[in-house]
């Protein structure tokens, strides 16, 4: 394990997006944009703050323009989106997005099942979207889920990841994201997938992206810094889920994995007190306890108070003490 | 991160006492035996069966004797028990109890608050306690609290741990545990303590102890394991809790970590589905949901079936893709 020593990390948050679309009751606007608000405060690299897919699709997100018009954009932070097809990135390049994230799976199963597209045709069609982009000016982010597995395909072979990351590299975007999608990393793969494709392409911006489905979430952050993965995918309060593990949990949290990174001593940029904050705005947002568990525990060093009637239990072990040693 | 390599690691239940003394229900003597008979068959290096604390301070567990009396052992498992003083060492040597396991914390706070003895009063009484297990040839293990930091006194300075375990190596105890009592430790801190408390006794066989509180249980066994640990306590479903962080996660789950460590290529000598069935029938006796994840999400590798429509999705898919490519 190695010692943060002040070592630069990069966060994103995806609890508005990734989280939101999967909660049964719909955010409402003036919440979704004062949340990103507070969180564009905090630190963050990047908030991937919505989806332009159709508002049919995913009708959790159908605010999306508005949400992203009327947001305060603060100076550092790259406000994100997912962009599935050349209708939402116009729709996209009209609300002044600052990246495309455009996402599809490296399983032919979850492509299908998932995005009902062959992967030849999901990446027919993000190839347009990210050459819109390009001629707007605007970065992409290619997320590619099933990279670690697929749910119903079970291990997915490396030369295929690496096949469908190199025909993206080729399409000149700036960064690809690792996604464990429904929680099936474990930290020695980790490992060695990041370091694999960090050496193929040392010129893209790596982002890693984990689930906590199986509880390795954490130690699979641990594996990715290590591996010199210097960006990461989380999601305040844990939400957002995984419609293939009925029960389990989804992302990683946001303030418990910043709460470990900051442990260790490494540079996160981030104000964990406001994401203990903003956590709790959020649970009364969605209505439910949330996953995470800093919010619950506290900060490791947060003092809990001895049992009420400590001075005297203390004073009675002092005395019996003290007869014992002078009897 | 290192690979397992097949490297073994031992792995001990603490379930049946770290779990069940904190749980409301009393869980019946017959249905406690059941279960460590059960667990007894999966691999367990050692399982923790109970607890020869007085009936009036852990009622839960007032049936020590008669579960250690009936329980079947297997061979190569030691069946431990908690020991608190002499009583419960006399209890414990009619019980036919394979080892002792005493316990105090390094935090003199802690030690007051959770078993109302100054820290010195807590080493005399379990000197007593050692002192009858060598003339009965019973091995011991010293369970040290709070050695990761003290919920009421925060960090606790590595001399003092150090010293503690040089007073009971002094003894000739065969073991000691170090205990991350309330979740308080992080990877690196575990790594270093690990690091040089085996440096300085080699010689000692000795364990790690997690509780998930903060999330980053199995990335501390993980730290461990790196620091050369080679045997961990967890509790089956994760239960367990701890009294100083209300809502919190307990112990690390013994599913959980055994699937992760079974993924990383670790020998641990486990069967992790009969530890799913078992974490099952233990739901089953508390009555309330378990924490562990594993039993909820299955094997990493477990097969999800696509949706029910799957193969007209496929087959529309195909055909666009057919039309796009001879339009």
């Amino acid at each position: 394990m190695k010692e943060g020593k002040g070592k630069r990390l990069f966060i994103n948050e995806v609890a508005t997006r990734d989280g939101f679309q999967m909660e049964s009751r719909f955010i409402p606007t003036d919440d979704k944009i004062a949340l990103v608000d507070r969180l564009g405060t905090l630190g963050y690299a990047k908030i991937e703050v919505t989806s332009f897919t159709s508002a049919k699709a995913i009708p959790a997100l159908r605010d999306g323009e508005e949400v992203m018009q009327r947001i305060v954009r603060q100076p550092g932070v790259v406000y994100t989106a997912l962009v599935p097809n050349l209708r939402g990135a116009e729709r996209a390049l009209e609300s002044r997005i600052g990246e495309f994230n455009v996402v599809m799976s490296v399983s032919e199963t979850h492509n299908l099942s998932n995005l009902r597209m062959t992967r030849e045709q999901s990446f027919a069609q993000l190839a347009e979207v990210i050459a819109l982009a390009r001629q707007a000016g605007v970065p992409v982010n290619v997320s590619l889920s099933c990279v670690f597995g697929c749910p119903m395909e079970g291990e997915v072979p490396l030369a295929g990841v690496l096949e469908w990351i190199d025909r993206f590299a080729a399409l000149q975007v700036q960064g690809v994201t690792l996604c464990d999608t429904t929680g099936m990393a474990f930290p020695t793969q980790v490992q060695a997938l990041c370091e694999a494709v960090m050496a193929r392409h040392p010129g893209l911006q790596w982002t890693a992206h984990f689930h906590n489905t199986r509880g390795m979430g954490l130690a699979n952050v641990l594996a990715a810094v290590e591996a010199g993965i210097e960006r990461l995918d989380m999601s305040l309060g844990g939400i957002g889920g995984c419609p293939y593990a009925p029960g389990a949990t989804g992302n990683v949290a946001t303030e418990d994995v910043v709460h470990m990174l900051q442990c260790m001593g490494y540079d996160t940029g981030m104000d964990l007190n406001g994401l203990i904050d903003a956590a709790s705005e959020l649970e009364a947002l969605v209505q439910h306890d949330l996953p995470s568990q800093v919010p619950r525990a506290g900060h490791r060093l947060t003092r809990h108070a001895p049992p009420a009637d400590f001075n005297d239990i203390a004073a009675r072990a002092h005395a019996r003490r003290a007869k014992e040693l002078n009897p």
